[in-house]
């Protein structure tokens, strides 16, 4: 079951340069920095209530945060719902004819565990699952 | 201050052909639809959490929706985030530079006070604050 968004990801050519934005402009907090290297990104966590918003920079011109930036340039790159259990919520989607992107869950930023389904099964917007690990 | 993620603005082609995603696949609940004439939309708000989901369809060719999906295609339309001043929030951005598409707040969906900030100074995310009113 989907319980909430978790976060929105945000692609930005530096996440340097946006966080005088989103920290002392829109006065979001840092809750934290990591770099993904399985995906060739940078990320910084913001709070918004109960939802962060994940900047996301890439680390080489194969990420593809790189290509997103390439075609579309910055902007909102994908929404995450929190599922409390991510492998139903793969198969449900499998069920509904949705194209994966993922069809096994790997971990991303903060340790979550988590999966993509395709644009053009979702009406044009990237979508992700994510559930905590227990 | 922000207080949180009010909403997320997705463009749609048709909101009775994306609403079977969201309510039956995600298994989100439609709050209500509405249509807001001066924006010359139709929207849905679907909830996750104590965020919306704020389907938007154009109900006309000259609608900024009906221009979107033109240049984009479907997808995430903006961010709205909710604010207890927007008189002061507009004041802030504009004292940061800011680029204002509204000087002046507006009435938008759910009979809330709105206004949209230009992408251009946003790093490419069209974003809106919004306050109830009193």
């Amino acid at each position: 079951m989907i319980t909430k968004i978790d976060h929105l990801g945000i692609a930005v050519k530096s996440i340097d340069d946006a966080l005088p934005y989103y920290e002392g402009m829109l006065g979001l907090k840092c809750d934290g920095r990591e770099e993904i290297e399985s995906q060739q990104v940078r990320t910084a966590l913001l709070a918004a209530g109960d939802v962060h918003l994940e900047l996301l920079e890439p680390t080489s011109d194969e990420s593809p945060i790189a290509r997103f930036l390439e075609q579309h340039g910055p902007g909102i790159h994908h929404i995450a719902f929190a599922t409390d259990d991510i492998h139903d919520q793969l198969a449900q989607a499998k069920g509904h004819g949705v194209r994966l992107i993922h069809e096994v869950p790997f971990v991303g930023a903060a340790d979550k565990l988590v999966a993509f389904l395709h644009p053009k099964s979702t009406f044009g917007v990237l979508t992700e699952f994510c559930q905590a690990k227990h």
